[in-house]
């Protein structure tokens, strides 16, 4: 921070007390900014009213923004990318039916209603919609504890739909309130810890399938799960578990193929299917089902059946419910929104978080109606529909029509593919979740964050999906508060041969300036911090003047305050630098601020504050104060050292 | 923010990465300012071992400082006011004791062990120990949902007895771990919302007292206090509330005659111990006990009973004493330290939190053994302290003399005390905690700290208590995770005749350099805001450009990043910079930073986004920023027109 190219320490302009405001339109604009920062608006500005209908139109209804540009070529890519993504949402869907313990059935129908209903509303070209593992996983482990799905599996199902309908009413109306911010309160390395460790559970859970076991724990924790297993090590059928490692084998395989080479995406991507298919041919054939490999069995053939009359929300169960809907609504949005914005962002698109809050939520209260469970945007199916090379959300149509075909005509087809596989397809989905290279990193990068991500994911896999939840926001939180509690102080020098203050820990080089203490706040000064900054200051004092005496020195005579970082003040913050003003004045010492911001600026003369420090101790750059500081001293008591010499004839100018 | 005398815009020094340190020297570094801001060490160093043993003595018995220095003049100031204060804590006990439901003669217990603890250990020298009226009344609320004080009296007591226990071993617990400042989360709006709406609900509850009631509500809420008094009317006996009326119009005259000359601070501080006595001796002459004037009745002679063994730790009642004694020994801890520390600014000495939360925790568990119950540091008797002129904690050991004095001799004279002198007296006091005055104060200065007073007034007097804390916290975090979450994004401009740059909200004359876009970033870059930056960002780009073309001005062509207040990054921070970046290769813009700090360029390096970005691209003022851009501007294309022509020629040097 420069001064000025006078030779006398005059201040180039006054710190200005940004122009008064009345009241309701500062709130006006705080509101603004903290629930619009995107301006939604900004698009109808100096529009004819009819263009303003169409806009609004578009606005709710994205298809009519790009269904009037579609042309062919669109159309050829979507259709090989919706196939694409058909190919793999049907293996994956019937998988994930049967992780949420539901009726398999259920994956092919949340295929085709909530794909369509996204198609029309949401703003991604590249989602894939459809259910996902964690979403599942989560709803299975909260619902299981209200009702067991074995023993009274309609309830568990009524319970599932209405656990969707609170899920997806909760998303829009979040949208709809524009509070679709809370879920960037999950950071990523919340995400990559709780996705990593809720994968880590999933893939337990198919010990399950892969070694053919009957019962099994309900319980999502390693400790219960490696119980659970090795407790029954007599039940262990080798036909299955011989099965499940050959489909593994091959999904692995085509999947090291696909990503060695990225036009070959399209034979990971066709795997589930093929293996399905390979293990219902190899089941018919060797009439397997009777030698201990389980099968699917039975699916009714037939559209999603209205399910309207089957959402419960009677007494006992509704409070399971809602805390299901709200746990997995978040956090599917969260994986979802996630997967949008990824490729948005490679295609150079932009997507509202709050207005695909309102897809999102839409979709889910439609699937509710229609016997579909809580679908979102899964991140690796998305990803095969984007290297497949959609153009829009017809792809999503089109996976939806296939899956329609599969559920009128299909489905005796999959009476014998056995589960092992289906075991075999969620494994391979999952270890793709397990990011270990974003942890590495994290760790380089920024300790803390790691932290977050390690604890999220042992809070999955020791506790269960919910500790690991709460332990990674609470350290989230923690590390905004303690930020602003404990904020950094740091002593200012000057930077040589030039006229900026900077930190004397960043610059070894800086200099500091005798008699004179530069401090800069780091944060706003708010009641979590007021006490901690007065003592702070205290010892900067006190060490500084410790070390003036042992070095001989002149002692201290001025505090500079840099206030460039401190973006508010509260009244508590206020007090504080009265009672700073008042603890100096006593110790014959002078308080100049540097640098207050309006806000700043507004509180201290709200408060009087200016008037206690006085006017001409308020300066725009440290270095006008110091330039101030140093005339003052000079005309005082010229006698006074200073540590360069040079600093007052010279630069401090 | 100034840049350099050169003629070419070359950079004064390179942006700095502060040297590289051990991972655990910077742990230990930030533990040590998170936990050790004081830095209690300090004094121990280069100190002979024997010295430094002194040294440690003192700090955990402040009385081995202070002791050895008195002096006869001290004496006689501390005597004066022990005597003093003794005549308010008399009755005051015995009041509050009442309040909580606890048997009178607790309140001078109380009055007695706990201050001689305090003096012994506490580090201020103002604070007068006794019972405080909002933590008796918070104990009775919250105990007497577990057990009724009237049915089941001996639990009751116990309970008690335990919450003072538990409240004790958290204080000194977090004492010793050095968590003290978790009461600065408290903040003084808070506090003053909480003490206004405690003192209401304590003055309503007085109703029962003054109105001479047998039966009386255990909620505390101002709906239900209101209906049980209004429903039996009936009940209702003049005597007593004629003889309140007397008292309160007495206490009142008092203390106007005392704020209207500070030297008659007496009066008011004698006028209850004279009401306790003019009220005896009256009902003690008319024998008024007969006719409806309800009085104290027999109380015990002797010195506090032990009461170790009445501590109850069973099962169902355990949870109650411990939450009791948690929500308790935090609230009436932040009273007395916020009294502490307003004295010992008057005064111009320091109290160190953590250590006056052992002093506070060790007199708690030492008072649960000899039969007290909650004590703190009352604010009204602290003033009355300071008032009367003590020097030293000795003016504690004084009063907890003259209370010891009372004990053994003088209990059979309370026994015709009317209660509703107590009531009085309890009104008297609390009206003074009722702090509209400082209400008004906080709307004037920072309307969303009058937000959270009020929202906590009402909290407590139309919920409860705790509802009324949890009102006011949740809000007070609300804005600390707010500002994070939604930081303000400046648009700088330059101040004319300087190098400054700055907000153009607070410097209406600040002027923009044309093709170049400067923002200021408010807070650090968290996962919780990077999303909002990056949206807002764009739309600043955005409006930029739209004002550019409708002023048909040349179009954008750098963004310059203030990162002054930028204290810190995160993992998300850096991939939201690198999308900006990204984002602004697409537009054809060029990304600049200013002023990025330490930690900053710690991560930033770390991350390589440095790499990314380009070291030529980071500057240390906005100044050399905005230089190097025109410097570009100009040697590319030189048709390029600027807001004013003379930027380049002379002031951007």
């Amino acid at each position: 921070m420069g001064t000025t190219d006078y030779d006398h320490p005059a201040t180039t302009a006054e710190v200005a007390v940004p122009p008064r405001r009345p009241f309701f339109q500062t709130l006006k604009t705080s509101l603004k900014e903290t629930l619009f920062p995107d301006d939604p608006l900004r698009r109808f500005k100096d529009q004819p009213p009819c263009r303003r209908f169409v806009i609004g139109m578009q606005y709710f209804l994205p298809i009519l923004e790009w269904a009037p540009a579609y042309s062919f070529g669109f159309l050829k890519a979507d259709l090989i990318a919706g196939i694409t993504i058909a190919s793999l949402a049907i293996p994956q869907g019937i998988s994930y039916a049967k992780l949420a313990n539901l009726p398999p059935i259920l994956g092919l129908y949340s295929s085709f209603v909530p794909p369509m209903v996204y198609a029309m509303l949401g703003s991604s070209r590249d989602l894939a919609i459809g259910t996902v593992a964690v979403g599942s996983l989560l709803m299975s482990s909260m619902l299981s504890r209200a009702v067991s799905p074995s023993e009274n599996p309609r309830l568990y199902l009524h319970l599932a739909f209405t656990a969707t309908f609170v899920a997806g009413v909760l998303q829009a109306t979040l949208g709809f309130l524009r509070l679709g911010f809370i879920v960037d309160f999950l950071s990523h390395a919340t995400i990559v810890g709780f996705m990593g460790g809720a994968a880590t559970v999933v893939c337990l859970q198919q010990l399950k399938g892969i070694l053919g076991l009957d019962h099994f724990t309900h319980a999502t924790d390693l400790v219960s799960v490696v119980r659970s297993v090795f407790s029954q090590t007599h039940q262990w059928r080798w036909e299955s578990a011989i099965l499940g490692c050959c489909f593994l084998f091959y999904l692995f395989l085509t999947r090291y193929l696909s990503k060695r080479r990225a036009k070959l995406f399209w034979i990971s991507a066709m795997a589930p299917l093929t293996s399905v298919i390979l293990g219902s041919v190899l089941v018919y054939v060797t009439h397997a089902e009777k030698h201990g490999v389980q099968v699917i069995g039975y699916l009714k053939k037939g559209l999603n059946p209205p399910s309207v009359e089957n959402l419960t929300f009677e007494s006992p169960y509704l409070t399971t419910a809602i805390k299901t809907g709200i746990v997995t609504g978040i956090i599917t949005f969260a994986e979802g929104v996630a997967a949008g914005r990824s490729f948005a962002m490679l295609k150079n698109y932009h997507i509202d978080g709050n207005k695909e809050m309102i897809a999102f939520g839409m979709m889910n209260i439609l699937g509710s109606f229609t016997s579909c469970y809580l679908t979102s945007g899964p991140f690796s199916r998305s990803a095969v529909n984007y290297n497949a090379g959609c153009k829009t959300a017809a792809s999503n149509i089109v996976m939806a029509i296939a899956v329609m075909i599969t559920l009128l005509f299909l489905t005796p087809l999959f009476h014998y593919t056995p589960l092992v596989v289906l075991s075999s397809i969620i494994i391979s989905a999952m270890l793709g979740l397990i990011d270990y290279g974003a942890a590495i990193h994290l760790w380089k990068i920024d300790k803390f964050d790691f932290v977050v991500c390690i604890g999220s994911y042992l809070g999955v896999i020791f506790g269960n999906i919910e500790i690991g939840l709460v332990i990674a926001v609470a350290l989230s939180m923690m590390r905004v508060l303690l930020y602003v509690a404990r904020p950094r102080t740091l002593v200012l020098g000057k930077i040589p041969n030039s006229k900026c203050y900077r930190s004397m820990d960043q610059y070894p080089a800086a200099q500091t300036v005798s008699g004179v203490l530069i401090l800069e706040i780091g944060a706003p000064i708010y009641f979590a911090n007021a006490s901690y900054l007065r003592e702070r200051i205290s010892r900067w004092i006190d060490d500084e003047e410790d070390r003036l005496k042992s070095l001989g020195k002149t002692r201290l005579q001025y505090l500079i305050l840099n206030m460039s970082a401190v973006g508010c003040i509260d009244s508590s913050g206020i007090s504080m630098l009265e009672e700073v003003k008042n603890n100096l004045d006593r110790r014959d010492l002078k308080l100049a601020l540097a640098n207050p911001g309006g806000e700043v600026m507004k509180k201290l003369e709200r408060s009087k504050f200016i008037e206690l420090l006085g006017k001409e101790w308020i300066y725009m750059t440290v270095g006008e104060a110091v330039a101030a500081c140093n005339f003052m001293l000079h005309s005082s008591t010229p006698k006074l050292g200073v540590d360069e010499p040079e600093t007052w004839s010279d630069n401090n100018v």
